[in-house]
């Protein structure tokens, strides 16, 4: 990030191209001076001895002195071996513009494998490749590939993205229309070398970095994201991620576009909700987000809470932008008494006291409403955050605009206020008056476009909040030892899963195996009835469907019938499976019946999943996710997420559930991914009763893969 | 709309306030003379003798000839008493601009009353009050109360906004960040006089427009809304809606800007669904499809389908629009084998053929590139519409955006293509360079701004489409006779609902009623073993409770214990109930159980709703909603949209239910809704069981309630 020295290989003299055509060699050189590096700067190039007025050497090795930093503008092909050289001599890191690596076939990917083993084996540095590069703005340091204008405005902001040309898109949108300073951009491309995780952390610690915020396309080092995210909220530094490649066809454009995989969707969520990481849908919510997160004096007035106050002078922005609270989550309490008392006082024969606060054409026509308005909503105390809506954007001609005299109006309450202030505008898109922007954000208050934009972030912002305020609550790490022991791989025979769920707390049917009719009855006395009985075979999944399943028998009588019936309907209808006996099971009491089990992630590993049971449940996706080890708080944020919860707590008559030893239960799960790791395939409790309170949780039936 | 004279009442001589200060009246005057207003224009105010050059009388009698049309700005306790007086003088039509009415107190609704019934009972046309007016632009007659900047485009949009803020505020975006002109615009406020429903239809006759574009708070004529929309279609002219107050909160802000009652959302929804109006979420999404659907070129080169091929110059944006296209349910499919081969062999060297298709940094560096690109999108036949990703919005100085040459490149290649073609940037926001937007939208290819929005307007075009490609299957008109019978108010007794379902062909579980254990076994033999009993009371809601139902009975005998099991229990739990008897039901087979039901909307009236029983479904509000009556194609759209829909088709080795006897089931319960009609407080078929296929449906039990 702060080289002494860079080389630059891949520049050359002819640059007399039109300044987005230029070799991206020279483009580097001319931003390092544009910015005024204060290190040396070297090109290396056999044909020349000196490009745009730097030194210029045949080779890395013909260089006098070892440079910190090499930035590579040649085609893929000689990456591999220039960058072998270049750690030979000495050079501890580099940035590798060029694609035809882990995104494209066989041949990139072996290239890129030898980067990664550079980087592995030798400590060397790599951005990249396939990305526009580094940019260190308080460092005067810009390894860039694309030119940047005069006027770059520093600031908080570290900018991470796997694309180098949202990086872009993505800064000069917070520079020009947000008025949101930058520290760094880095496009990290292929992640080759250094990780979207190890960038977080970089930023974490660094000084002139208040905010960080990212495009991710996919994870290198998911099982590092947690513990950075945590270590960020702990630094009170929001990271703010815009994740790409939910669907099936981006997660193909993730992967030909920089190698990424992308893993399930919904698991990332859990991730980052887990995180503290504050996640965005689109590019316009992230430099929303940006904006609000990284307004300093904003943020220290906010003291958390989703009671937002609404002042606009369009009645249809109120019905909107209450339409846009309610879908974020976002409460618009009514004004208190005192509040609508001081505002008939103040403004005479002025319509409703309601919030949304509508200005109507009186605020336009009388200079006196629109800041008792806002004093109003700025001193009421069921509020917590008080958000204007104001035409910043308004493409109209000067004289059309009342925007600019609200500003200013809004500017002058922001100095006294102790409330946090922010403004949004009705649409989103046309040229943001930099009148009205900066001075605003200046006093404090970030502007944000469109009502949807605004109410999602604002509720980002609370739910952050939250977060920190709890994390010291949710963040729990128990020490949960790794099973040392290799289990056979393949379906776990009922007994021994059941054994294990026992050792993990995890309550379970009590239940024995039987290889015979009569010690089937013995067991089923000893256990106490009903009992079921069930077929045990390895080979067999749906065993009630060929009859390997017998439920509420009261007797012995009962359980030795009940056993002949199951051998000969099975061995009828599965005559190859390889059948040990059964397994006579405690019938369990009635109560709801919910779905626990741990799947396997191709990013993330294993997670744990909990939902309802029954088809028609599943089939509306009625799921919630969590990254194990969770801890009790954790267990207990899934839960509430489920839109079926409501059930739990007892509807239409039913007792309640005993939801306490369902948030134990997804605990001890979680601990069993955890000790059984890379060795667990999968784990299904279907269905685990949960019982009315007080009386538990039990496993009926659970299948458990080892690998 | 095309007054030959205007009066203003409210101008004044003292106009030296600023141009956003100025009176109402006084704009007015200055509007109707920038705009060239051909037709007579007096002013009404008995201090002057003539304003802003127009004679001036004292009263609306004094006026020499009679005029078309009166203009109100003055205070709202004037408005009725004028109002009269000019019907009275011959006048047809009004606008009002002033507030104080049915959103306010008693007194402003009563004040709206009156001018309601001077429009009921004399004709007399009024927009407003609470509004801006109305702006016909090529008649030249701008009767609006806010100020119109000089270069107003003309076009075919007419766009009808329930607030006055919001008209000009989505107008001036259309103009000057779309360059999308109008041919009205009509800000319609609390609807006294004119309706949306009204200005829908005059819309959906006048030659000059072509979309019609509106902002809506609450419908004053729902009633009319279908056919008109109905209309809308055969005329192929869009209709596209933004509505507000979905949630709660916005209702009540809703009620407060305009007096308008909103309706549940969901049933909203479905009505827009059945009339096939286009429906917007946001006030950016209202903007992109007006931009779409307006431009004539596109429209006509547009032909259904919604498998889109994207075009763009990051790969991060190729990952954020595939996510996007997902949410919105367009379809990105690969490119065909032709395709990628005409693309190997044109621009040789180069990485993935994937759609969407990344230009990658060649893309910039070699001016060959992108044309070939565009070309293979639009040669493909796997595509319907080709979007390309371009930055019309780059904030950045002219020399360090790329986009101008790309549209260069759009442009000539839209002049011979036979596929549609649309642009999007990556950020919704920044000034749109007309240099960009003026020659693309001139060749027929719109822009818009941001994957979300370009995606879903897409997804809506290619439904509005298909809509219309359906609509003479979809909308039937069955004559469907109105029960002339008083029925006796309350819950209907069960055996006159099954009467009652019988006439409309619902399916009933046979089942007769019985006062006397012999009774009840007499009529078990009648009807067939095994039967459930229930107990008959209009007291009695949940039966089940109490005691007041057996099933499964095999017998006779069973039929005698059950009923005086049921006689004692109910006498014990309930002994203030009314009991009749009891109901001997035949035992449905084993089906999907759905609840199918008819509700009052405040808004629409009676509404047919479908969903699958159960608590835990209720919870996640699998319901679908249809307006009556009901064709069969719509009862297929209907439950085609149910999540759990797939269950019907039978799940894990359950038969197949007979769907097409729901969709009958469907379509009498929305006869039999418009045949009682007001009479009809509520029905809840719950459940009704859909057999296996070929089976049929029975409903097993049924609340009707008669107002």
């Amino acid at each position: 990030m702060n080289p002494r020295s860079v080389a630059v290989i891949g520049a050359s003299q002819r640059a007399d191209a039109l300044p987005n055509r230029e070799p991206r060699g020279n483009r580097v050189i001319r931003n390092l001076k544009n910015f005024g590096y204060p290190g040396r700067i070297v090109a290396v190039n056999p044909k020349y001895r000196e490009v745009m007025d730097c030194p210029c050497y045949p080779d890395l090795a013909a260089i006098p002195e070892p440079v910190d930093c090499v930035v590579l503008a040649v085609p893929n092909r000689s990456v591999p071996d220039l960058l072998e050289s270049a750690a030979d001599a000495g050079a501890r890191a580099a940035v590798v513009f060029a694609a035809g690596f882990a995104e494209t076939g066989p041949e990139g990917k072996a290239r890129q494998a030898r980067l990664e083993t550079l980087s592995r084996e030798r400590g060397f540095l790599i951005c990249g490749p396939n990305c526009y590069g580094v940019l260190n703005v308080f460092g005067k340091a810009p390894l860039f590939a694309s030119a940047i204008p005069a006027g770059f405005l520093p600031g908080p902001v570290a900018l991470v993205s796997q694309s180098g040309g949202l990086s872009t898109t993505i800064a000069n949108a917070l520079m020009l229309n947000r008025h949101v300073g930058l520290s760094h951009i880095v496009s990290c491309g292929n992640q080759a070398g250094a990780s979207f995780e190890e960038y977080f952390n970089y930023f974490v610690d660094d000084e002139n970095t208040r905010v960080i915020a990212a495009f991710v396309e996919g994870f290198k080092q998911p099982e590092r994201l947690l513990s950075v995210a945590r270590k960020a909220v702990e630094h009170e530094k929001p990271l703010i991620i815009l994740k790409g490649g939910r669907s099936e066809v981006s997660k193909r454009a993730a992967a030909t576009h920089s190698g990424s995989l992308a893993g399930a969707a919904e698991v990332v969520d859990a991730a980052f909700r887990q995180g503290g990481i504050v996640s965005v849908r689109n590019l316009n919510e992230l430099i929303d987000a940006v904006s609000v997160f990284s307004c300093e004096k904003f943020s220290k007035l906010y003291r958390g809470g989703r009671r937002i106050g609404v002042l606009s002078g369009s009645g249809g922005e109120c019905t909107l932008v209450s339409d846009a609270a309610a879908n974020a989550g976002l409460e618009v309490p009514e004004l208190t008494e005192k509040t609508k008392a001081q505002l008939q006082q103040a403004v005479a024969d002025f319509g409703n006291m309601n919030n949304p606060l509508d200005g109507t054409g009186a605020m336009y026509d009388d200079p006196n409403i629109f800041p008792r308005l806002l004093q109003a909503l700025i001193d009421d105390s069921n509020i917590d955050l008080v958000t204007v809506n104001l035409e910043a954007n308004d493409p109209r001609p000067k004289e059309l605009k009342s925007g600019n005299r609200f500003a200013v109006v809004i500017e002058k309450a922001a100095t006294t206020s102790t409330k946090p202030i922010t403004c949004f505008s009705s649409v989103v898109g046309g040229p943001v008056d930099p009148e009205i922007l900066l001075p605003l954000r200046t006093a404090g208050v970030p502007l944000m476009e469109g009502a949807e934009c605004a109410t999602a972030t604002i509720q980002k912002l609370a739910e952050y909040y939250e977060f920190k305020k709890n994390c010291s609550k949710q963040i729990t790490t128990p020490t949960i030892e790794r099973l040392d022991k290799k289990l056979s791989s393949g379906i776990m025979p009922a007994e021994s899963a059941f054994q294990l769920f026992e050792q993990f707390g995890i309550p379970a049917a009590p239940s024995a195996f039987a290889r015979s009719a009569d010690e089937a009855a013995v067991a089923a006395e000893r256990i106490g009835f009903p009992v079921a009985l069930k077929i045990e075979s390895a080979q067999i999944t749906h065993k009630s469907d060929i009859g390997g399943v017998a439920l509420g028998l009261a007797n012995g009588n009962d359980v030795r019938a009940a056993y002949e019936r199951i051998r000969n309907d099975v061995s009828r209808h599965a005559p190859t499976a390889k059948i040990g006996g059964v397994i006579v099971q405690r019938m369990a009491s009635e109560g709801v019946e919910v779905i626990l089990g741990i799947k396997r992630d191709p990013l993330f590993g294993p997670v744990v999943l909990c939902g309802f049971g029954g088809i028609l449940v599943e089939l509306l996706k009625d799921i919630v996710i969590g990254i194990p080890p969770l801890s009790l708080e954790q267990a207990h944020d899934m839960l509430a997420r489920l839109r079926g919860f409501p059930i739990l707590s007892g509807l239409r008559g039913k007792p309640a559930a005993d939801i306490d030893a369902l948030y134990h239960a997804i605990v001890s799960v979680s601990h069993l991914a955890v000790s059984l790791g890379d060795q667990l395939a999968g784990l299904d409790i279907n269905p685990l009763i949960v019982l009315p309170r007080g009386q538990g949780v039990v496993a009926v039936d659970a299948v458990v893969e080892i690998r």
